[in-house]
This record gives structure tokens, C-alpha cells and sequence, in this order.
């Protein structure tokens, strides 16, 4: 399954609300990082989803791999990722 | 040759200077991200040169590739990167 790293820059007003909703898909890795495996689909809604509660300079970017093996993570400071998935 | 995408999370205090360090080794993306190929050696000195900056609970997250066609990199909202590398 495709695997993405996602990283969202938006502004204070709507950072609880891009936290929830990105929490909802992915594993939240590090302030604004998240990462995990969706399907097509649900990367669709997630897109669909983050474009509706953005506004002015608020930015999103994906990171789409076809699979988890190709990517190491190397982490410098507190590791503050929690692995629970939310789906 | 590896390819990085480079996420921090620090103290505003230390932004400037990571800022700084990290438009000397890769192409500055969004807010906190970057990317770019850097070799082994770089790697390393980026490394060791933003593990000495930070302090407290700053973090930063390298994703490493090992090829830059491993990924696609999918942005929603204004498209605020530049395409130059400082090296």
C-alpha cells in the first residue's frame, strides 16, 4: 500500500483543526509530521479534506512512496512519536 | 546518490540559525521542510551541525531515499518552494 509523509504549514486559527483531521489517517510523528500507509482512496478524502479547511498561505505537502521500504527514518532529538493509528 | 527530506520542529529562538544551516545543504520547501541529495559525508556534517544547535525539545526528522525517484512530492496550497540549491 502506498505510504505518505505528510507535513502541513497553516496558520495558528486552524492548527487543532488540521491535527484532528490529519490524525484521523495518519500516525502523528512531530509537530506538524505525520506518516502512515492509505489506500487511494483514502488519501483522496484526506486531500479533499485538508483543501476545504485551508485558507490564505496555508500549505500541505505529501510525500508518496510506493512502499514504507523505501524510506529510513532518522530522528535527532526527543523521539516524540506515538505509534497508534487512528483508523 | 541519497536523497533527504529534512523536517525540524525548534524553539523560535533557534529558527533563524537552522534555517540558516539547512539552506547550506538542501532546497528550502515549506515552512520547516526541505530536500535535496546530499552524500554520505554531507549528510553526517548536516547532522552534527544541527545536533549542536539544538537544545531542549527541538527535534529534527531525516527521511532518507535512496533515490529521489522513489517519490512524489503532492503540495496543496500555494506553491512557496524555490528551486535553488546553496551548495
Amino acid at each position: 500500500m502506498p505510504y505518505y509523509i505528510a507535513v502541513y504549514d497553516v496558520n495558528e486559527k486552524r492548527e487543532g483543526k488540521m491535527l484532528k483531521l490529519f490524525r484521523r489517517y495518519l500516525t502523528w510523528i512531530q509537530n506538524s509530521v505525520f506518516e502512515g500507509e492509505l489506500t487511494h482512496a483514502q488519501f483522496k478524502s484526506l486531500e479533499i479534506e485538508a483543501d476545504r479547511l485551508m485558507k490564505d498561505s496555508d500549505g500541505v505537502i505529501f510525500y508518496q512512496l510506493r512502499d514504507e521500504r523505501y524510506v529510513d527514518r532518522i530522528a535527532l532529538g526527543e523521539e516524540k512519536a506515538e505509534r497508534t493509528r487512528f483508523l
